[in-house]
This record gives C-alpha cells, sequence and structure tokens, in this order.
C-alpha cells in the first residue's frame, strides 16, 4: 500500500469493548462493527429500514439519515450505524440495545418418550473369515458376504480404509452400518470391538440461534446440549435480509456462516462429552445426524439457492433431499456418515414444522389436533392420523422483535412478563433480572392485554387520549410509556414506549395467526369445539401466558387443558428421526401427507384476518370466556 | 540455497533429446531421465533387475552394477540407467531400445453388433407446469412429480443449478437421466431442448496404454477413437514394480497419473470431434462413462490401495464398485455422471476379462467357449450360458517384451514375424518398417516354431550346438543369431540374439498358458474336443500366427474355424455396458457367476503345467494335427 493509499484508511475504536479496527475512509459504521466482531442487530441487513443499529460516535463522521430517529437521540449524538459513513479516526460507543445478546435458548426436552428406540444407525461386529489362498476374494465382498447383503454399500472414504483397519483388528471389525431409505450402507469400520459406543447429532437449524444435541444412540439419552448463535446473523437478522444479502453477493458466505455455526456448535458438545474422559471423543465418532431447520435455513446450509422462495410464487429449491454425508455438508462429524436433512412443506413451512408435527405425535392420534408455532412466521399444521393440513401467515416479526419500536427478542434485558397496575404504572419481569431494554413476544402480549383489561387501548388497539404522563401524544400520534427512561438500562436514550404504530403491527401479527388458523378449520369442516388437542411449539410458546394470548384472540378460547407445550418441537423431532427408523419413516409420510394450502392466494383467509383485528375478534361468539368477563368501559 | 549446497547439483543433458536437467549428487541416471521428461523402459521399476534402462553416459559417473552387461556392451561404455549415479555433471545417450516408443494401440472394434441399443443413460425433454401462487411446490419435487418418479435422486451439483437451468429454459428443459442398479437419478439438466445428443465414454485403463472411444449413445456410434501410454509407466512398467512404488511413497502419485492420462485421452477424443462443429462438445457432454480394467489399475485409478493384491493371499480391496460420479474420479466429464467400473474376479483377474467375456458373448451360448486373454499374465475362462469358470497363470512377461532379453512389446522397431531359412539365416518383418530392435510376443512364437522346425532347437526348447555362426556359445550358454549388429537399428551395440534363457521363459510361458487351460477344462469334466468355439482376446491376438502357437503347444489343437479374435475385448466390454442396460446386467450376472480357480494352490495345475514344458507337450495325443506333421531330426 503506498503512502498515499494509506491515508484511506480510518482506525475505529469501539466502547465499552475496547476493541479497534481499520476501514476505508467512507466505509460505514455498520462495516466497522462487523469488521471489529462487534455483533450489532441489524434486522434488516443494514438497509436503514429497522431503525435497531443505533449507535454513539465521537469524531470524524457522517451521520448519515437519521430522520427515523427521536430528535432526543439525535440530540444526544446518536446515529445509525448502516447509515452513517466513517470520514476519519472515530470512537464508537455501541447503545446496549443495539448489541446482539444473550438469548435464551431452549435445549429442554419435553416428556414424550420415544415410541422405541430403533435407530437407522447400528453397529455390527464382523469376525471375518480370514483371507487365505483358497478364498481369497476382495475385503469388501467378505464384509458383504459375512453380512448376508450383496447390495451393501461403501463410500468412498471408508473403501480407502478399510484394508489397514481389517488388518490391524486382525479380522475382527465394527462396522458402522446407515440403513436409509431401504440401502444399506457401511459408513465406518473400526478395528476390534467397537459396540459399546454409538453417537449421533440432533441440530435444529433456526434463524436465530443452532441448537444441537449429542446422543447416545445405544441408550436415546442425550448426553450434551449446546446452541450458539447462528453467525449469519451479523448478514441481516431475519430471512428475507439474508436472502437479499445472498442474492446480491454473499451466498457462499451465508452457507459458509450456517455451518460454522453447526460446527462450532459439535465442538462445544464434543468438548462437554470428553470433559474426565480417558480418550476425548473426536468428530468421527459422530456417525450420523439428523437436521431440522426452516426450508430457508436448509437451503443456506445445503448450498441451495434462496432467490425463489423470497419471491413470488416462493418456490424453494427441493422439499425433500436425499440424505447428504457429513463430507458432502462440510459438516464436522465422520466424513462418511448420512446426514438425514428434514424436508420441507413449502417455501415458509419448512423441516423445522414437520418436525414440530413429528415431535407432537399428532400424525399418530385420532384426537383432532391443531399444532402453532409461532415465530417470525407462524406456521399452523391441523390434523390427526388420517390427515394434515397445514399453512404459513406472515405474521410478522412482532413477537420476534422486529416491527416494534420497544421489541427485542427474548434474551436478557427482555421483559417477558408484565402487568399494568391501576394507576397505570407498570411491573415486570426481565429475562437475566436486569434493568429491562425492550419486550419480548410473551411481554407484548401480557402489555396488550393489560392495557386493553385496563381501557388504555380500545378493541382496534387505539391508544385513547387518557390524562396521565404514562400517554403521551408525539407527531406520529399516541404512545404509552411503559417504562421511564432513568429505570432502563445504562445507554437508555427515551422512555420505553409503545406506539399506535406499534400495537397495529401486533394486532395484524395476532390476527394473522388467528386467521390462518380458522382458514384450516373450515377447510377441513371442523370448528374451534372440535379441536381435541392445541399444540404450541417454539421457543416461544415457553414464556406465554396462555390466558393472555387467547384474552387478545390470538390463540382459540378452548379448554386450557387442551393446550400443551411441546418446545423447541424442532429440535425434538431431528432427535426423534434419529433414534428411531419408525420416526423416520413416520417423517416421509407427514411430509408426503401434510397438504399446504397457501394462504396468499386464499379468499377465506383475507377475510378471516379482518375479523380478527379487533380485541379479541369480530364474533365474539369464538370467544366465549372473554364473552362472559366484564369489559372495561370505553370499550366498543 | 546457499552457495555450498548449490555445489551438489549436477547437471545432466541429453542426446539427441537436447534437454537437460538439474539433480542432486548421487541421483541415479534413471532419476534424471525422468526428471527430465525422457520415457525410458524400466519394467523392474528401476530395481536393476530387467536390464532394460541401458544408456551410454559421458562425463562424471559411477558406472554402478555392471554385471549384467554383455563385456561388448561394458566396453561401449553403457551402463544401467538404475544402478549409474550422477557425480557431476554429465552428457547421456539414451540407446534407442531403451526408450518407450509408439506402440500398436488397437482401437478396432470387432465385428459382434450390440444386442439392442438401450443405454441406461437417456435424455428426456421435460414441459413443466409453470409454478405459480396455486402451485408453487418445490423445481425439485416439479420435476419429480412430471416424471412420475417420486424416488427419483439428484446430485447436488445439479440441485444447485436446477433453478437457474429451468428458468432459463422457460420451464422447458432436457433431463440426463441415469438409471443405475433401479435407481433413477437426473445427472444433468439443460435449459430448452437438447435431446439430439447424448454421449458417453467407454474407456480401458490396460497397464501400458489407456484407451478410449467417444460414443453416441443415441445410435451407438463410434464418434472418436484414441489412445495413449499409461502415464504410470514412468513408475515402472509392469503392475508389480508400480505396486511396489505405491506402496512406498507414490501411491497418490500413481492415481493422479492414470487419472491424468484418462483426462488427456479425453482432451484428444473431444478434440477430434469438436473439429469442424460450430460449438466445441465440452467436458459436461460426456454425460456417462464405463471403464474397464485390470483390478490393479482400476485400484489405482479409484484411489485404493494395492498392496493386499501384491502379496499373498492376493485379496483386493473391492471387486465390484458401485458407480461413483466423474466428480469423485476427477474425471473430465459432466461432474455428476454416472462412471461404471467393471468388476473384477480376482486380483488378477480383473475388470477387463470381464468386458472381455462381455464382449465375446461366450455367456449367453450354447457353445462351450473358451476365453484366452494373454498379456503380463494370461487369463483364461471356460463356460457358456450355464456356467463360467476363469483363473489367472502367471505368465510371465515373456510376449510383452520382458524376462527376454530379445523381447520388446509390439511397437515400432519390432519384429512381429519371423521365418528361419533353410541356411539358418532369418526373414522377418518390423512393424514401422524400420531396422528391428528386438521381437515381439508373435516374433518369439513364430521364432520358436522356426527353430524347432529347424531343428536348431529339442522339444525341452534347448539350443543345439549346430556347426553354424548363427549358433554362438557364451559364457552363459548357446544363442541363437537373429539378426547381425550391423543390419539392427541405429546405436545396436550387439547382435539380436535369443538365449536358452530366454527359450526356458518363453517355454514355461506357454506351458503355464496351456496348463491352465487343461485345468480349467478338467474341472468342469471337459476335453479339448468339447471345446465349440475358441476366442482371443487382446493385443497380442491380432498379430498371432495362431497355426504357429498351436505348433509350440501354447493354444489348444482344434479346428482352426473354431479360433476367433476378438481383438481389445476391455473396450469393447465397456462400450457395450455403456450402451446396452442388458449388458450392464450381463455384467454383473458374469461377476457373480463366474467361479475363479487359484491356480497357485491347484495341485492339478503343477502337473498340467510340468507336462507341457515341452514341444508341444509330453502328451502328443493332445496335438493330432502336429503328429502327423514331419519332426525335424534330432528331436526327442
Amino acid at each position: 500500500m503506498s503512502g498515499e493509499e494509506k491515508g484511506t484508511y480510518c482506525t475505529v475504536s469501539f466502547s465499552p469493548d475496547g476493541v479497534a479496527t481499520d476501514v476505508v475512509r467512507g466505509a460505514t459504521v455498520l462495516e466497522a462493527c462487523r469488521s471489529a466482531g462487534i455483533a450489532i442487530d441489524a434486522v434488516c441487513g443494514g438497509t436503514g429500514k429497522c431503525g435497531r443499529c443505533k449507535v454513539r460516535p465521537e469524531g470524524s463522521f457522517d451521520p448519515g439519515d437519521t430522520s427515523t430517529l427521536t430528535s432526543e437521540e439525535r440530540r444526544s449524538g446518536i446515529v445509525l450505524a448502516c447509515d452513517a459513513t466513517v470520514t476519519g479516526d472515530l470512537e464508537v460507543e455501541v447503545l446496549p440495545r443495539s448489541r446482539i445478546r444473550k438469548h435464551q435458548i431452549l435445549t429442554r426436552t419435553p416428556e414424550a418418550p420415544v415410541a422405541r428406540l430403533s435407530p437407522w444407525l447400528k453397529k455390527v461386529l464382523l469376525e471375518l473369515p480370514r483371507a487365505t489362498l483358497h478364498d481369497n476374494t476382495a475385503d469388501f465382498e467378505r464384509i458383504q458376504r459375512t453380512l448376508g447383503d450383496r447390495d451393501l454399500k461403501m463410500p468412498i472414504v471408508t473403501l480407502r480404509n478399510m484394508p489397514h483397519v481389517l488388518r490391524k483388528g486382525d479380522w475382527t471389525v465394527t462396522a458402522t452400518v446407515a440403513d436409509l431409505e431401504g440401502r444399506g450402507e457401511i459408513t465406518r469400520l473400526e478395528p476390534g470391538d467397537q459396540c459399546g459406543s454409538l453417537l449421533g447429532l440432533a441440530v435444529d437449524i433456526g434463524t436465530t440461534t443452532v441448537v444441537g444435541q449429542l446422543i447416545d444412540l445405544l441408550t436415546g439419552d442425550v448426553l450434551a446440549s449446546a446452541s450458539e448463535y447462528n453467525r449469519q446473523i451479523s448478514k441481516g437478522e431475519d430471512v428475507i435480509a439474508r436472502m437479499m444479502y445472498g442474492e446480491e453477493e454473499g451466498f457462499e458466505e451465508l452457507t459458509d456462516l450456517a455451518r460454522e455455526t453447526v460446527n462450532s456448535v459439535i465442538e462445544r458438545l464434543l468438548d462437554d462429552v470428553s470433559r474426565g474422559r480417558e480418550e476425548p471423543l473426536t468428530t468421527h465418532d459422530l456417525a450420523g445426524a439428523s437436521i431440522a431447520g426452516n426450508t430457508i435455513m436448509t437451503h443456506f446450509f445445503v448450498g441451495l439457492d434462496t432467490r425463489f422462495i423470497r419471491l413470488e410464487p416462493y418456490v424453494p429449491v427441493a422439499h425433500h433431499m436425499p440424505p447428504r454425508s457429513g463430507y458432502d455438508l462440510k459438516m464436522d462429524i465422520h466424513p462418511s456418515s448420512e446426514v438425514l436433512l428434514f424436508p420441507s412443506r413449502a417455501g415458509y413451512l419448512g423441516g423445522d414444522v414437520v418436525a414440530d408435527v413429528l415431535a407432537s405425535g399428532m400424525h399418530r392420534s385420532n384426537d383432532v389436533t391443531m399444532l402453532i408455532d409461532v415465530g417470525t412466521n407462524g406456521e399452523i399444521v391441523l390434523g390427526c392420523d388420517e390427515w394434515l393440513v397445514s399453512c404459513a401467515c406472515s405474521a410478522g416479526p412482532a413477537f420476534e422483535g422486529g416491527e416494534v419500536s420497544c421489541g427485542m427478542r427474548a434474551m436478557h434485558g427482555a421483559i417477558d412478563r408484565i402487568r399494568v397496575n391501576e394507576d397505570l404504572t407498570t411491573s415486570y419481569h426481565v429475562i437475566g433480572d436486569e434493568s429491562p431494554n425492550g419486550i419480548c413476544g410473551s411481554g407484548l402480549i401480557d402489555l396488550v392485554a393489560e392495557m386493553y383489561e385496563h381501557g388504555v387501548i380500545d378493541r382496534k388497539a387505539r391508544i385513547q387520549a387518557l390524562p396521565t404522563d404514562r400517554v403521551k401524544r408525539t407527531d406520529e400520534g399516541l404512545e404509552f410509556v411503559v417504562e421511564h427512561k432513568d429505570r432502563l438500562g445504562k445507554g437508555a436514550t427515551a422512555d420505553l414506549v409503545v406506539t399506535d404504530a406499534d400495537l397495529q403491527n401486533i394486532l395484524r401479527t395476532k390476527a394473522a395467526i388467528f386467521g390462518a388458523a380458522t382458514v384450516l378449520l373450515k377447510k377441513m369442516g371442523k370448528e374451534l369445539d372440535d379441536l381435541d388437542s392445541l399444540v404450541i411449539a417454539g421457543g416461544f410458546g415457553n414464556h406465554l401466558d396462555i390466558d393472555r394470548a387467547v384474552s387478545i384472540g390470538m390463540f382459540p378460547d378452548i379448554p386450557r387443558e387442551k393446550y400443551r407445550f411441546i418446545g423447541n418441537g424442532a429440535l425434538e423431532g431431528a432427535r426423534l428421526a434419529l433414534l428411531s427408523s419408525e420416526m423416520r419413516n413416520d417423517l416421509v409420510e407427514i411430509f408426503e401427507e401434510m397438504t399446504y394450502i397457501e394462504l396468499s392466494v386464499d379468499d377465506d383467509f383475507y377475510d378471516e384476518f379482518s375479523s380478527s383485528l379487533f380485541i379479541p375478534h369480530t364474533d365474539l361468539e369464538k370467544f366465549p370466556s372473554f364473552r362472559e368477563r366484564k369489559l372495561p368501559e370505553g370499550t366498543v
């Protein structure tokens, strides 16, 4: 680099992190953050839309467009990292809310037991007759003959090692046999008797987090669990932002990041289980894997273009991919191991939902069950052992921290439970017991229910101009103060408020979910009363106050004992499919039998959605327990 | 490199090539040859055993062990390149006979027609319904649905390109479908209608030469043929030398060299067919390949260890390998294309012989047929449509130019036909019509037959001390002068002679073949008269005078009209298996049904071999046509 060119570089340092990086003059502050390894919240992928990446720089910079900031924020020197550019050396304070922080990640295993431990991976002890001049068939054919399976396959990597393993084990070897889709394959050979240990990996590749379990395939036990943020987050927080990033430039990068995250989880699982062992486990000890993820994450992970999922008519490259090898997917497991990829049903109804269904057991029950998984999208499955219908609604990311100014994901600093007091002050619980930075999904549902109960909002979720300092008017309309600035987390520059616009987003989200549920029931000629069971899947459900979710008209008003939480159904489904050949077959059946209804072209859906844009609904008959309650004054 | 270290390097230049190379002081001249790219004949892999790598250095060198050279050779400054070491700068003359030269390579297609053109590769035009919101299943499932095959597979490479190809072709695409072992797989998708062209590759990977054909799978036509030396030759001419080289250090190198050779043949085939075309063919146009080779070449090509084939009890890694992709084998064809690898039956009975059987059609005929393929080893198959037995005999490389002082392969400069005149001078034909450098297999058979007929040798192939300048006595015994030095090729330093030792090697070779043939017949309770047909396969057969081969007792004395030549049966078999699913199934049947008899532990074989160590045989009843002829005087 010449002396002159060198001048185009600027040093950007970050507090309180104490790290610095050199970036080219004109780079955005967000780019500097990424370069320095500062995990910053940029839901929109850095396009200036979400307004989440607030930082306070000091030094030489161009603030860029700050029109989405409050005048108070502007006054205190806050800018958006994605729009502010570096014009010289700079010190940057990253506001706490802008950081990606530790989540509450579910690795809990629900109680539902495995039907029968029958993994499609097994170990077989082979005591082969020694090769002699009278019997000098090839090593591979000797193994086929001993196993009595002439159609047995062997990947080239295993084939290459085979002669040495056979002779090292003096003709006694342990074969790991994978039986996938009727095709037997020896994926690994070990010298001697190694039948006492057989390990597998179950993974849920989520948009936000990747969770893995290391599983003993001989006992079904979960030996270790680990989770980590999906490293793709730095390229856009939601799937749309990431798909756009991938289309523009970073497709391979996104695939690499997804794989890196999975491999990092694997490393932690192996470290965890190896602790205290005489011989630490190696990646080669992982004999197989089962992976559930939404359609987009699965595409990125395998390396398939997501472009046509994003664009209408939302077409994935493939739903049901044949098993791949660990080597194919660059996973840190045995290179020949089979990796079962959960099939998706649609672009926005992925393998994670198929896994939910598997984990719920609804496909094996006479009961008519509805399964709801609320994340950035809401996915709903209705059915029993004879039929299954499903749909996805773009519920919007309101409950995942998006599109709501005070929203955040269920991580440390998030209000997850809240009550509005008689004087309209609030009482709440914060994850991690710290000062609040925002409100996560379950908190938002609480908040709407409470605000409605206290007459702060009407049936259309419009804030009422009450004579209290908790309701304020701004240029954009009314807002409700959830907590004052001085009681918020360090670095807070404004009160924690929920605005009219926020509430409309939440209302649309809950209406989409309830509307979709109603459409599915209608398609099958069912009423709410016909539901024998309602299963809530996903991390969201675990923190949820069902009563309040029902009271705002988000979930059906059926007897509460019919509700069941299965937690991380994607991970649980992945585990089940790894442990049981029956479950693996079920998986294919679920995929093949589940009808998918595209709501975006469904006339019913728009009607049902519109009818649900009320608290709880235009049709109070649908909410009998709510009807009996005393409605607050001033409501329509 | 420091100045002093530099002094340890010496420059070796070669004449008449005009090339030079630097090697470390102490390197052998053979290493210098290899470094300079001089293709030198080192049958034994440079272990000093074959005495073929004669060179004449001038300058600073240590001649090494010259005890195997004649005194005349020693006097003229000749040394063995593998044993002579470089001690300073050097000029080296490589003697013409020591060079690897242009072979006569068979690419002729025998007349036997394909049973029915039914390739396991086909192209299918797919006119897919356009994806809409009402029908937005994934691209892959759309193709499965259109083809009505839900079990259809697709390699990951094809899957990745698929969405773009579908849209480029506006939902009309051409799928290349491979049907291998009951599993349908789309290996390639092209936009639009490309059904008019479908090409495949048939390859025979021989120890000496690699021969390929580019085949039109729609018509069965051979569009181009090309051949090239197996580049492994520089690491040892025969399989034993190469296996040893591989075990010591150069295993991956041998795999790379085999693949390089195949890829070079492919390049030439594509160039050949592309000439004059508007759009030249690319490697991606090769949709599949069929490869026949002996067990060792196949192992090297796939990358499997050959160590245990070389050592007793001669065990390959695998006989029947599942098809691999072009990508797996690093072949310059479509990466997803299926490559059919011919199964071997034993370490020394390879896919080339299975291909011979396929090409001969003997497995489909009522006739009892014997197939003989003579190369470095002799392989013999006996059978009909109901049974097949086979064996391999280490015939020795006498007919391939090894273990015979005047022997060479059937390349330019080799005597391939010879007559001994009444005055014991000789008349002969030289391949390429040049001065002779040696005698190839067919020439040696002629020579032995003629020498016997003229009383130069007795029934035990011992040279008679006749009063003629053509018979000379040396320290090692008697030798017969085939041609005087002055009539030989440029650079000849001695007469072209055949020695007693040479003749004993030839005798053992012919005895091994006839003995093995007799054992197979005996095992099946058959007599020579029961043979309906005798098929000679391999390059050797094409130049052969059957009458003479019978007269020395190498081939059975049955009516000559029962003899049939199929030339390069390995290549022909590879072609047939590519063009016909039936033939591909036959291949597996031949592999599974053919019994292999290990002669090295067969008591009968030693007896039969010993009885055959006479001209033509101890039992003249076996050679009726010979018995009727006038025997030369002085014979036993």
